[in-house]
């Protein structure tokens, strides 16, 4: 990722008084934001049919230590859920339009959210926090979905509007794992994961539900 | 699709006795069994990349009456849910593997179920059921997605069980979703209907359910 524009941003502190905290060096205990990330325009001539993603769509979990390109990770996000026309729809529908889905990247060195409208990885914390998700934590990249279901206001019952938060977040899921497989990427999916430390990580709230991770990256030689 | 190959199957009725049932025509209150369509073997050299299908993809609500072609009738359905490996793996992941998602397409003339083992679609209620869904009744086809949750056996909560479930169930839709939109197709999901009729109509047990239902049809000129 280093060849991609980093957007200057103000040093501030996670969770944290920002004045008072801006002055000391980042630590374990404060850690710093990490600065956005611009990622390329999709390249949308690449790669095969979707009928050949079909074919060879399998969970791959074994990887190479490679990170991604900057031309696989900006491809990765924008057909996670990436806008796909004027109006900012997305390339998956999600319940009454809501776009409840948000996707994290848990990396190497932080954690980001993808920023669709921008097409943008904005640092929400720093430091490697893989190993949340245990033994997957060995993956290069894991992308962690949330359903903000406040998104779908008071509709329906509660438990209506997690089944739905649910199923946009396999609607997403199911863009990554054919972009993987169509472009020489692995990826699995897995529900299981310590939801509150990654809930408190990220500073959810009781409405933004982690519901699934994928780790992504080249399948082992 | 009445180029595709019939299997010939006993006349039986769906939900009574068919010793006495069986002599009588087939009604509104006994309506047959469909018989079973085999469908076409997938063709996996066709349509358009991953990446185009995920920049065409969106909601399209306004179909033409033309009934699918038997060609995107077949591979609209191995697109979904089909086998992809020797194993009987599928085109999409699901929880621990249990393939708990079941594909039944209502059309103008039955309701089927869709066997990936055999590639067919099994015939589960004879009649235009259609309007169960309201005004997208209207379309020529419509693709429910039921999740079996009792192959999750008593692994976790059932809140959890129903959560894997509604994932799952948008993992296949987004197939749907990306199969139509890379092959000339339009498709639009809603998780909106009357669950209950339609539990009864398809005689499901409390374990199986209904979520979320697709239309699929040629785009309207």
């Amino acid at each position: 990722m280093k060849k991609l524009f980093l957007a200057i941003v103000a040093l501030t502190v996670f969770g944290g008084a920002a004045s008072a905290l801006a002055q000391a060096p980042a630590s374990a205990q404060t850690p710093a934001i990490p600065q956005t990330i611009k990622l390329l325009e999709p390249d949308k001539t690449r790669g095969q049919s979707v009928m050949r993603a079909l074919d060879n769509r399998r969970s791959v979990g074994e990887y190479s230590d490679r990170p991604l390109s900057d031309r696989d990770m900006s491809d990765l996000f924008w057909a996670a859920h990436g806008v796909n026309r004027p109006d900012g729809r997305r390339t998956a529908a999600s319940a009454m339009n809501r776009q409840d889905v948000v996707v994290y990247a848990f990396t190497t060195d932080a954690v980001y959210r993808y920023n669709a409208v921008d097409h943008a990885l904005e640092g929400v914390v720093a430091g490697d926090h893989r190993l949340l998700f245990g033994e997957r934590g060995m993956s290069p990249l894991i992308l962690l979905l949330v359903s903000d279901v406040s998104r779908f206001g008071d509709v329906g019952t509660l438990e209506l509007r997690k089944e739905w938060g649910a199923i946009d977040v396999g609607l997403v899921a199911q863009n990554i794992a054919l972009f993987c497989s169509g472009n020489g990427l692995g990826a699995k999916p897995r529900a299981g994961m310590d939801r509150e430390a990654i809930s408190k990580l990220l500073n959810l709230s009781e409405l933004q539900l982690p519901m699934l991770n994928n780790t992504v990256g080249y399948p082992a030689e």
